[in-house]
């Protein structure tokens, strides 16, 4: 793993007493997401919204309107231009994310990309090692590891309430907004950030399949099976084409199960005290498992918005160098897998193993 | 596909009308199942149970207390013995099926053998091959395909109302009981019975993987990746290791998509009435999909006890000649899976394409 | 309250040792109910049924069928003339419990009766007086207090779990099989029951408005607001007309709620840790309430079957002359309650106060 | 009942097509709901949120941070002094709304005044009337009469598929903001106001108990039995001591149940087509009603903010002077049937009848 991301206990989001004055932010990209982002940057105390860009007249007017007093750009280049911009929010779709992301940050801008990072590996890595050799703070937009919940779930399995992971499962499906990068670019990203973070592992190897139904070579479908660098295995089944929304993560531990359900907005943790475990050895092998039973719990999750908490654990890092809690790193690892699984999908599902890469030495 | 259990439409089993005495049966395996079979051999007026046979003292003595006419044997031979005994259920652990099943046949005896109907396809080929010689039935006990849930949602995708499927995802998981032959053996029949019911499709891919915690070479949990002849995947999640008991089948359709949740006893099957369609074509291609919306409706399924429709359907079989429901076709193809399914586990999870088996021309 | 059924505690059944012979046991009434005590009565191992007594023929020949040794009578009297027979269950429609029971008692067989013990209140003294004179137990047979459940809710209540109780709701509705004593009769003793055998405090006041659509003078449908001697109150509401069956009772205490939902059978009961306490008194007195807020807990409840502990309950109680739990005190309280119910509907919903029994020193 | 509310069917809002300029707005009381308000007036385009009042600096002086451009007051009489408002929303606390209500409807204002309209009969009267003769707008802020479900419910009655109401049961509770008018007041002019809504007729007989726990004279649970004009009756169950909050009401009819919960965001409305039903009568009577079984349907329902459909016919009302949905008329029969409920509980739950009020012929 090239840095430390799993390391750092970055639970809560520190807020400074004395606040210095907000730091000046621009968006790029003003459909699906973009309005969020540029709600949770005008309501933060951290930030001042300056600016909103996007090549299309429709969704920068409609975005406008609801943010009078914000300066409007077509070109992102003149967006750039305003030096008092020193935070640029990237919301464009995945494939753009590597240029517009490299313009800003060689126009020495802070930068948040949705995620992923890029679409594929070696940009990534070239937007990180920019982004160190100028000093400026490059972070992806991995929004689910500052949702409550799945702190919640963090806490539990690092508290050793969930005991040694056996496995996890995932299902991710929705009626997806189709997008040109296919369902893994979409929405492995998720499971992945949400992975990684509770395990503190990266993933070593992915299998892959997908399946296409309305064009070729954009998998609206994809199964996924990870191993992680402990050994954990993980199923995930992502779709765009589930009428009912699915959000249902489960993680199995020697301990206890935990059940992570995002559609569930009330009780989206529940934590069952029942497992199978070593008894004292028979000599035919065949009992030495004994059952224990136990109570559900559901836990109580505080609701808080996770993308204000995002945006303020970036301008924490841009004031004082911390790294975030979604860092480059967990951004590089999660094109990484990315990118795996799109080649083991064009490899027909065969497994494929996660080259580590190393820095050169002089970078 | 080697028999034509797909073509045949045996929706419901036949009741007919003047009834002929009673078949004369015996159960072999008197543990866990065996009870629920005694049981529904001793209610259904088709059957005559006349014998019980275990190995072991403490589950014959047991299950012989609620049976207390019935003659008890410590020897299957003996019981095989008895000529008024028409039929033989097996319901002993998998990798005795071959063996005992064997038996019987060779007794003269019809046969009814719990899933699977071996743990090797070249078993159970000499056991179907015999029993055809023979002129004797043998079946396989895929309950599930007996569920008024699971015909329900055959019918739906029978008749159009899902449409073309997509794909389909599987969860079965709880805390199970711990079998030498591992999870894949256990669970998975009853995944790839249920999906071969619906779809009608052999399987002609599986990749697996499987992960092994309280025993070497005993994986009990696997992620299974199905590839059915027509081209539509599945993915399975197995696991004994789920304190939560898991049943949830999801088949996505062009039109709708079905959920199947055994463990939902009031309402098992929900069909969700959106999705996603082609538009009208733009010159972008950004835009060219359409979403339907609509409603979600629960259909009344009427509970009846599947274990008694299939030995209803074995007696059918047995007197009139005609294919079980649950029949050897079906059994064989299963059987091949769960191999295919096992190799890709020992292969490191990469795919493997079935082999169709060609009958030699003179068998 | 005229006995100690609140105060015995009563929480399990106990199992003797060395077991005497099984006690002599006939049903009256075959259908809905009956067979289930039938079958209940020859599984466990403390009766010995000898007899299946019903006027009609077709429900005795029916349950006949399940039970080949056992006699069968169309005429009461001839059954009571077994002199084996020393316990008699009574599961006829209500308004025939007091003259079956009283006839029973007269025979000098001990009594089950189903809920309720009679439909008029003065009617039920009469056979519980009887059964006092003549040293034989006679037993309502309020099933749910015997569910693991409702005994699991009562344990959160009498450990202070729950605390001080505020209020209590009950909503039970189904697809009812329509009874010619109306829903309060049919409904009602199974809300008492439970809500006494929680409280420990019998009802003090009713105010009860009942509806009927199908035939005047029959309501299938009530609502009931109940106060209990400590001032707790209730509202119960009771239909036959609901095409959803609805079970589920909330005890809204000072430190937790609990939720049981009878039809929620792997998660009948949930208890909310979350709650409103007084606070440091402000002088405005509008902030003097603060919140609490907390996880919620499913705990394990073991599945038994509870017809099967009342009938053990019932045998405990003809051999040592120990009160049952569901005893004829809880009965009368029942049956007084109901009665209330019905003359509160008859007056239009006004309140009506329960005045005392005071038994008569000479009885 | 006074008005025609029951008769105009404004299903939905009509939108107007050449817009003309937004009305000046004034908003009294910005604690708890006013915020909301607040943020509706100035989104929708039919309104200019001009002023922002209330009696404490606090709550004014945050919700003036969201809204920099609008002037502030801490008098009222300051506020309604501004000409360009020409509509007041009053959100202040129930027993004020009488007062405040009166001064905006003498300054020439139209009001929309927050449920209920007044805490007294008269009150509510005298505001109607001087409305009325003023030729101003009051309307109550029945939200809930906007809600998407709310009507989707409404349209299932209207149009049949339910038939005939046999009655109907509201389970409504939450850990409650305490209020000084007690939960009667909070929380039945809710359920009073769906219920008028979709059954289309007055409430004419209330009985009402109530328990207080931590003051006396305010209850924080209450029970309510509704009677309708036309004979159908309702059980009302509030608290504000439920941690787990509650908002379900059923609907039984002749021909399906509808379950309406607003907690179940997805899925809020569900019908239930079982029913029992009137077969071939039978000499005895005990068989004369047949079972009939079916589906469980859920039908979509759009999500639209119920506040902004309001605002919206406030705005429609104030210009065409057409009845908005939730008119005056509407809240007059609420404030009464409050009124009754509260009387009712000060007698001890004896049930009350609504004397209804003939506007004198000189008004």
């Amino acid at each position: 793993m090239q840095n430390g991301w799993a390391h750092t206990d970055v639970r809560r989001v520190r807020t400074l007493a004395p606040r210095p004055a907000p730091i000046g932010a621009g968006v790029v990209g003003c459909g699906y997401w973009g309005p969020n982002l540029a709600r949770n940057l005008s309501e933060v105390s951290e930030f001042e919204l300056r600016g909103l860009c996007d090549r299309e007249p429709e969704p920068l007017r409609s975005l406008a309107r609801r943010h009078p007093d914000v300066q409007v750009y077509r070109d992102f280049d003149h967006m750039l231009a305003d030096e008092d911009i020193k935070a640029v929010v990237i919301t464009t779709p995945p494939d753009t994310h590597y240029a517009l992301g490299m313009k800003a940050l060689r126009a020495g801008k802070n930068v948040l990309v949705e995620k992923p990072l890029a679409t594929r590996l070696n940009d990534a890595r070239e937007m990180a090692a920019l982004a160190r050799r100028s000093g400026l703070v490059l972070m992806p937009g991995h929004t689910f590891i500052y949702s409550p919940a799945v702190n919640t779930v963090r806490n539990l399995i690092r508290s050793g309430v969930v005991g040694d992971v056996h496995f996890v499962t995932s299902s991710r499906m929705n009626l997806g907004k189709y997008q040109r990068d296919g369902v893994v670019c979409d929405l492995a990203p998720h499971d992945l950030s949400i992975l990684m973070y509770w395990l503190e592992q990266p993933v070593v190897e992915v299998a892959a399949s997908g399946s296409c139904v309305f064009r070729q070579g954009v998998p609206e479908t994809a199964f996924l099976t990870l191993t992680f660098a402990g050994g954990i295995s993980a199923s995930v089944q992502l779709s765009w084409l589930a009428p009912r929304k699915l959000r249902q993560m489960i993680v199995v531990g020697r301990n206890r199960m935990v059940q992570y359900d995002d559609t569930a907005s009330d009780e989206p943790v529940r934590v069952y005290d029942r497992g199978m475990d070593h008894g004292p050895t028979s000599s035919f092998g065949e009992h030495q498992l004994v059952y224990r039973t136990g109570d559900v719990v559901i836990p109580r999750v505080e609701p808080q918005e996770p993308l204000a908490l995002e945006l303020q654990d970036f301008a924490n890092s841009i004031r004082t160098g911390e790294e975030p809690r979604s860092n480059v790193g967990l951004g590089l690892d999660i094109v990484a897998a990315v990118e795996m699984a799109q080649a083991s999908m064009m490899d027909n599902g065969v497994p494929l193993e996660f080259a580590p890469w190393v820095e050169p030495a002089v970078a």
